[in-house]
């Protein structure tokens, strides 16, 4: 346990707060910041003064009010001004962002990635061009504080070194790094798993921001888990928890490009499916394919779907009673072999779900779509900035061309 | 993100600090709590005595120095003034302990127990006799703080309700609130998972203390877990999480008492080896029989040892996949298992577990022995102390016979 924090770490402490609310949850009055964060008026009114001369926030008369007398102030990001770029590497796609404080997208770009780009500079190449893209539409005193990147791989936390990136095809390679000096920002780079990132995100504005214990699965090729446990991310040592792909379900099953046999995503993950409904097909349209047919009422499709669901379900039954959550989310592929297996993932979650441990648990679709990494890439950018607001936000005078 | 705490909560939360630092780590001058809370001299001196006034520590001499000049005081732990009870029910045994402020085991009663006790009743009578007597013991103007049960079971965090423990045979028992009753105490008593404590006490003071995450194992008739990630406890929504023994590791396993089949403890646990060796016996003798054989070479004993390793590895993998941890510990019977089938643990743990994962992990046996759970139940039953030492701590002077 450490000793209680200075009257500096405080000051700090309480500029994050407010800033966080205000970016969390929008347009908020002095009353609502005074209740939320447990200050006194006049302690609100000085912190907001200090970030609205940094250029992090404004104050303005509500759109509406809809009632009668003087509508009081609220306090609003700066989203047009403070920016950061959000950029996701998938299975099958790029997509890069632009997104403000406060949450917006302000731009996206977005195009398919080719299963054969099997080095980071495939990558980086179009992603820094949708950034300078986006940099030149940018308004001239808007300020970009970090680049966040969620990618499907292992990551290392210090350097955005991808680890291992089996469904991209990614052994060791320098994204961090070398994604930093293509861009040439000041504002850091920083790079996380997508669905570590897709759980952040979720848990911040999406389906998870009720709960304090959430798994967030994202199926692409394999089986992504992002896990928030009492309100935190679980990263483990260096970083690199939350591989429920990887933990084995059947012993007897089939070979994982890990090594094992048997891994959930063996038994749940693309191939399975496929191999199931007896169908061709690849990636996220190959299992879509297999989904549509099942909904469309194609015996063998819905057959297969069953089954998958109910290996959904052993790994699902799993991960509650290791955590026993509020909420479990279904992302990427997953949302849809989800909808379309619900009952044989609940029969399964009941029949191997502890009852203490599954008794609350609510399975659900992410509360942000097919962006929960995307979204989540952004939080991480924005995470220096919320520790130490006027720290970060100083060069709020700053025009973007100076910053790429 | 909360607001930065009141003048107030930092005086309590360095109050605590400090405490926190003298009860794990012994007697400590003020230059070391200096450095290790980060405060300056004046307030480790007003702070130490605040805590001194309250009978909570006091200042000497050290022991012996072994260096010349004049030596510096040290702070103690009042361990004999300050105290808790912490009550183990186990499988096999019944424990209870007069534990003080630091760590002490003060006093101590044990004895087996029996498995038809199957309500709560049944233990509450001799634990009861055991705190009596011992308290009968206890310095006059030694005050209890808390008391602290583990027990092998999925607690209701709130009201120590054991909701569910197959290995006990309990269903729904009012532990807490039965056993408060009964010892008729000021102080209040809390129930916790044994697995859980025994995490929480490897990590403040066993093999975990360098790591900030833990993945402790107990096994006794199955497997209990207890998980520390990021430096504090995988609780969960309604603190059941940890429930490692009911993960499926092979779903077409033997059938399990939860209804499931495969689960990690039916593969892992005392019957699968047992059977595996082809044995009679039962609970912990009857495990520590069979690695015994094994270790003086017995071929069945050795093959059952091997293939039981063989099923602890798949669900060390599981685990070491999804939480990166620093520390696996082997607590309870598994310590023995695991010594005698480390080779093929290992084994699976390295064709299971992702590099990356596993790749910082040590497997260790418990730094506190087989009382791991035990002086988990103390630090619990101190939790509340160390929060807000002056409250708590304020009756110092009240004597003994009053608390009980």
């Amino acid at each position: 346990m450490r000793a209680g924090p200075s009257q500096e770490e405080i000051r700090r402490q309480n500029l994050g707060a407010l800033l966080r609310q205000v970016h969390v949850h929008g347009a908020v009055s002095r009353a609502e910041l005074t209740n939320a964060l447990g200050l006194n008026r006049s302690t609100i009114g000085a912190l907001t003064a200090d970030l609205a001369a940094a250029g992090l926030v404004r104050e303005e008369l509500p759109k509406e009010t809809g009632r009668a007398g003087r509508p009081s102030l609220v306090v609003r990001a700066e989203s047009e001004r403070i920016f950061v770029y959000a950029l996701l590497i998938g299975v099958d796609r790029l997509v890069a962002a632009r997104i403000g404080l406060g949450g917006e997208i302000l731009d996206r770009r977005e195009r398919q990635r080719g299963r054969g780009e099997f080095v980071a500079s495939d990558v980086i190449t179009p992603l820094a061009e949708f950034v300078n893209e986006m940099h030149r539409k940018a308004p001239e005193e808007s300020t970009c504080v970090g680049t966040g990147v969620a990618v499907a791989g292992i990551v290392r936390r210090e350097d955005g070194l991808v680890r291992l990136g089996p469904m991209i095809g990614w052994v060791n390679e320098p994204l961090g790094t070398a994604l930093h000096e293509v861009l040439a920002m000041d504002a850091p780079t920083y790079v996380g798993n997508d669905a570590d990132l897709g759980a952040l995100a979720e848990h911040i504005r999406g389906a998870g921001t009720d709960s304090d214990n959430i798994i967030y699965l994202s199926g692409d090729v394999g089986i992504g888990g992002g896990i928030i446990a009492g309100g935190r991310p679980v990263a483990g040592h260096g970083g690199y928890g939350g591989e429920v792909g990887h933990m084995v379900v059947n012993p007897n099953g089939k070979p994982c490009i890990c090594g094992a046999r048997g891994c959930w995503m063996t038994e749940v993950g693309e191939h399975a499916l496929l191999a199931a409904a007896d169908r061709q097909g690849i990636g996220r349209e190959g299992i879509l394919a297999v989904v549509d047919a099942a909904n469309r009422g194609d015996a063998l499709a819905q057959a297969a779907v069953r089954d998958v669901g109910d290996w959904l379900g052993f790994g699902v039954a799993n991960l509650v009673n290791i955590f026993n959550p509020e909420t479990v989310i279904f992302g990427g592929t997953l949302r849809d072999l989800y909808l379309a297996g619900a009952a044989q993932v609940r029969s399964r979650l009941n029949r191997n779900g502890l009852p203490a441990c599954r008794e609350h648990v609510r399975l659900r679709t992410p509360g942000l779509g097919d962006d929960s990494s995307l979204i989540g890439a952004a939080e991480l950018a924005f995470q220096r900035l919320l520790a130490d607001p006027l720290d970060v936000g100083a060069p709020a005078t700053q025009p973007a061309e100076s910053t790429v």
